[in-house]
C-alpha cells in the first residue's frame, strides 16, 4: 500500500486557516465538540509558537526519512508537514537542512510522531516543530512510504488538506470540510470567554456565573 | 464517599509558610527527613517559579473538573490548589479562566496530578503550575468529587492546610503541625550550606570536608 | 566488583575535543557511523549548552551518591562527569554544592542517567547537565561504587577518557582512540552541509540535489 | 458530536471473517500490506484466544462506561466490541456482568484501549479480551458517547462493520470492503509459508531460499 | 524519620478479613465507595491467587532490603507484607529465601511497589506476590527504613493493620476501622449481582434492568 | 561501521554453560558481583523456560530484520541469538519461520530488545524468547547491520561468545573469560542457600542467621 504520492490536495481558504490559528488549540478543540486532539506527548520544540496550516501528510517507515524529500516537493505556501511512522520510532527524521528546504517551499511548521534533531538551529530559525521526541539518531533512505494519504498521527485521523492548529497546548486537527464552521464557532467562543474573564477577575465565582449551586446540591454535595 | 466540602481549614502562620518557600523544595525535603516529595513527573509549566502556601485539596473524577469551581470558593489568600484525580487522567482540567478566578480569590498556584491547558496564557499571567501533563483535552461537569479531604497526590499524602512548597525541583508537602519545626531546620541547613559552598568553591574536596576517606577505606575502596 | 577507583586516565588532545564540541552531537554521531548516542530520554537541564570533554565515569548504587565525592578528586580541567546507577533510579544525586565543587576542579558538565536537583541554582551557575530526571529526592552515602571503570550509560558504552559531546540534541560518546579521525570526518561533513544549505535555501529540492528521483521510481513510487 | 448511535451496520460474510480469523493477526497484517495493526500495548487477558468478528465501535468518555450498555443492544452474533476512550484512561470499564450480557447477545470478544476487571471470571468464562490495562477502578454513568461511529483505537482507524482479528500477537483491523481480498491473500500466504517451513526445518538457510547473498554483498556486507 | 519499628499492631477479626477476601478486589473497591485501589501497574506474579490479610508495612530505601528481615519478625499468621520504596525502584527486594522465612512466620503474601526475583520458585511455592516489576537485581543491607508506619504504596495510603485484598484484578486497601462495614456492603453487593447475572445471561439488557433509556434520551442520545 | 559479520567466535565449554544455566539468573547475577543484568523490561514470552548458551550478537536497524538471516548461518548448536536495534523499536523482527530455521541450526533461544510475533506458534514449539515487546508489525530487508560485534542490549554490554543465562527472572550476561569462575561461585552460593533455606523454613529469623541485630541497633533502629 506504500509508495503513493497524491499530488492534488485541496486547501481550505487562508482566512479560515488564519481564524483557526488565532483561536488556538484549546478553543478550536472545544469549538468542534472536543475532537481532533493529538496525544499530549506531542510537545513543541520551543515555547511560544502558534501556527495553523493545511496538512501535507507523510507516512514513513521506522528509521527512514526518504519520503520527507518527496513530500517537500508537494508543499504549497502555508502548509504544515504531518509525519507519522508506521511503527513507533523516536529517531531524528528531521533537522536543520530539511527545515531550510521546507521553508523555502512555503512550509510553516512540522508535526511529527517521532524525533527531530538540530534543536538549537531549528530554534534559532524559529521553525516550529511539535514532536514526540528529540533524538540525534540518523535515519536511512531505503524504503518507500506515502505522501498525502490519510493517516493516524498520535491518535488522530488526518487527511491531506485538513487544517492543523498547533500551539503550546498541543496539536488539533480540523477536517477540511468543517473548517469554516469550526472557525465561526471558535470565534463565538472567544467572545463569550471575554465577558466571563472580566467577571471572574472581579472575584465573581464560576459557581454563580454558571449557576451550578442547585445542580451540585441536587447531586448531593454537602458542606461540612 | 465523594461529595463532601470541608469548609473549616486551619492555615499555618504566614511567616512559617514564607520561610519554607524561601528554603525551597530540596532543602525542605532534606530538613524534614527526606519525606513529603511528590513524584518527579510533576513538572513546572514554566521555569523560575518558587511558591509556598496552604493546600486546598480537590479530589476529582477522571475527565471532570466540576469540583474546581467548588474549590475556588474555599480559597483564602496565599492558598495553593492541590488536585488529584481518582484514577490516572491527563485531561486539561485547568486553564486561563480558572486561573483568573482562582487568583481573584487569592490563590498563588496549582499542583495537579493531571493536565492543564492555556499554557501560553498561564505563562503570560505568571500563574505557577506543577502538573503531570499538558493537554487541551476538555473536561465535563457531571460527577461529584470532594474538597479539603485528605488525598494522595503523585505519591504523597496531603491534607487541607498542609504546606505546599514548589519550585523548579518539584513539589514537597509539609504537614501543618510540623511547619514551624521544619522551617527552623531548613534555615539551619541553609546556613551550614553557605559555609560549605565557600570551601568547595575554593577547591577543597567533599572527601575532606566531610571526612569520608577513612570510612571509604574501611569499606574497601581501592585506588588502582 | 565495585569499590575501585582508576586514577590513571589518558585524555585526548584538547584540540580534538574542541573540534568535536564545535561539530555538535548530530554531526559527530553521523561522522562516526551513527553510533555512540545515548538514549533520547537524556535531556539538558536548560537549553543552549554545548560542551565536549573527557569522561570521568562513575558507577553508583541506586539512591547513593557517595562516589561522586570520590570522582570529583579524579577530575582534570575540561572533564565531564558521567554517572550511571547500577539499577534504574531517578533520585537527585547531584545539586548545587557538588556543582560548585566539581567546577572548582575543572569539570565542565555532567551526564547522569538519574536525577539532579537545585535546578534553578545550576541554571544560574550555567553548569550544563544532561539527565534522565529532575528530582529533589536525597541520596545516602552508604555503599561503594567505582570510578573510571567502563560502564553503560543510557544505552551507550563509555570508558574513562572517552570524549563526551553534548548539546540540545542529546549526548554522544566518541571512543578516545577514534577522536581525531571522527573530528576530521565531522569537519568535512560540516563543510558539505554548508553548500547544501545554500542550495536548499534557494528552493532547490533534495530530490534533485541528492539525485533521488530515479531510485524512487525504480522502487515503484507512483504519483497519482 | 457525541450522543449518536448508528443502528444500521453492514456485516461482512461469515466465511470471510472466519478465513481471516484462521489466518491470524500476523498473517492478515502482512497480507494487507502491513497496515491495520493496533499498538502493541493492546494485550490479551489470557493466552490462546484467537477470534475474528465485525466491529461494534464505542466511543466513551474517560471513566464512564454508560455507552457499553447502549452498544450491547446493537450487537449481532459474531460481533466484537471495540471501545476507545476520548482521552487516555485505564479504568475498568468492563467486567463479568457486561461479558455475560454481551455474550448473551452474540458478542465473541472485546477490544478496549482502557482497563477491564473481573480477570478471573472473564478467564473462567473464556471470554476473550484485548486491553491496555487491568484495573478494578469503577466507572460512572453520567456522560454520553457514541456507538458505531468511526474512531481511532490504539492508533488504528476503525469503522463499524470492519473486521477485527485478534490473537496472542495483538489486534489487526481489516476494512469491511477489503475483507474478501485480504482473506484470499492471507490464504495464499499461509500456503507459501508451509513450503518454506519444511525447507527451513531441514536446515536450508533463508539466505539461500530467499536468494539474499548477492544483494547483501552488493550492499557491502563483509565476512571477517 | 526512618529507623522505627512499631510492634503493637491491632489486627481485624479473621472473619471480616476472610469475607473481604471472598468478595475480591473489584467488589470491595465498589463496596467502599471506589477508594483504596493501588495503581494498575501492581500485577500478580502468577494468575489465580486471591488473598486478604492484615498489613505489615515496610518503608525501604531504594535498592536496600534490610528492613524486610526486620519486618518478618513482626508478622503474625495471616499477615501480608506491604513494601514501598522511598523513591522509585525496580530492584528485586524479595525472593525465595525471604518467602520461605515469611511463610514460616505466617505471612500469606506480598505487595511490593518494586521488584521481586526467583519467579519460578515463588510460583512453585504458590507464594502470592503483587509487584511493580520482576528483576533479578540484588539489593544491599546498609540503610534503615521503618516497619509498621503509615505509608503510600502505589498511590494508596496504608497503615499497619489495614486489610489488604488482592487478586487478579489488583490490590485494594480497606482501613481497619471500616473492615466490618465494608465486608457487609460487599456481601450485599455480591447478592445483588447474582440476580442481575441471571437476567443478563437470559438476554435481558442492562438498558432495561437499570432503566437507563429515559435518562439517555433526556441527555440527548439519538439513534440514527 | 555496520555491514560486518565476524565468523570466528570462541565458545565457552559446554559444562560451564550448563552449570550457569542450572544456577539461574538471580544466582549468577549475585555470583559475579551484581553485574551483567539486562533491563527488567526484557520478559519471557512464556513462563518456565530456563536456558544458557553462547551469544551470537546481531545489531539491526529499526524495522529491518535482514541480518537475522545472516546471523542464523553463524550459529552453532547451543547458541543463543542476541538482537539489539540501533534505535528503540518494538517491531516483530522474529516469528515462527525464523525460529524453525534457527532451531535447525542448533539455536536454543532468542534475546531481543525489540518485538516478536507468532506468540502461539513459538509457545507451542517451546522456543524460548525474552523480548521487550510482542508486535505483529512486519519488518523490511533493506539495510545492513552487523553480526557478532560487541553491542549494548537492554543496558548490558555483550560480545559474541559471552554466555547468556535467561529464565523467568530475566537475562544475565557472563563474559566468556569469567565463565568458569562465575559458575564455581554460583555453585558455592547454591550450596550455602540450601542450608539457609532449611533454617528459615524452620522459623529461624534472618535477623539471627545473618546476625543483624547489633548492626541495626548501632544504626539507630528503635522498636516502639
Amino acid at each position: 500500500m506504500a509508495g503513493i504520492v497524491v499530488r492534488d490536495v485541496r486547501r481550505v481558504d487562508a482566512d479560515v486557516v488564519a481564524a483557526l490559528g488565532k483561536a488556538g488549540v484549546s478553543t478550536v478543540h472545544e469549538a468542534q465538540g472536543r475532537t481532533g486532539l493529538l496525544e499530549p506527548y506531542m510537545r513543541p520544540l520551543f515555547p511560544g509558537a502558534r501556527i495553523a496550516g493545511s496538512a501535507v501528510t507523510v507516512s514513513v517507515p521506522p528509521g527512514d526519512n526518504w519520503m520527507l524529500h518527496v513530500a517537500i516537493e508537494q508543499m504549497a505556501p502555508g502548509d504544515i508537514l504531518v509525519v507519522a511512522p508506521t511503527s513507533p520510532c523516536s529517531d531524528g527524521y528531521f533537522g536543520e537542512l530539511l527545515a531550510v528546504s521546507a521553508r523555502a517551499r512555503g512550509c510553516v511548521g512540522l508535526v511529527i510522531e517521532a524525533g527531530v534533531r538540530d534543536v538549537r538551529e531549528l530554534t534559532d530559525m524559529g521553525f516550529p516543530v511539535w514532536s514526540r521526541a528529540v533524538s540525534a539518531q540518523g535515519t536511512v533512505k531505503a524504503t518507500l512510504g506515502s505522501v498525502n494519504v490519510p493517516l493516524v498521527c498520535a491518535g488522530a485521523l488526518i487527511a491531506a488538506g485538513d487544517i492543523v492548529v498547533a500551539d503550546d497546548d498541543g496539536v488539533c486537527i480540523v477536517a477540511a470540510e468543517h473548517g469554516a464552521q469550526v472557525a465561526a464557532a471558535a470565534a463565538r467562543r472567544l467572545e463569550r470567554e471575554e465577558e466571563k474573564r472580566a467577571r471572574l477577575a472581579a472575584g465573581e465565582l464560576g459557581l454563580d456565573i454558571y449557576a451550578m449551586r442547585d445542580e451540585l446540591a441536587a447531586r448531593g454535595l454537602r458542606y461540612v
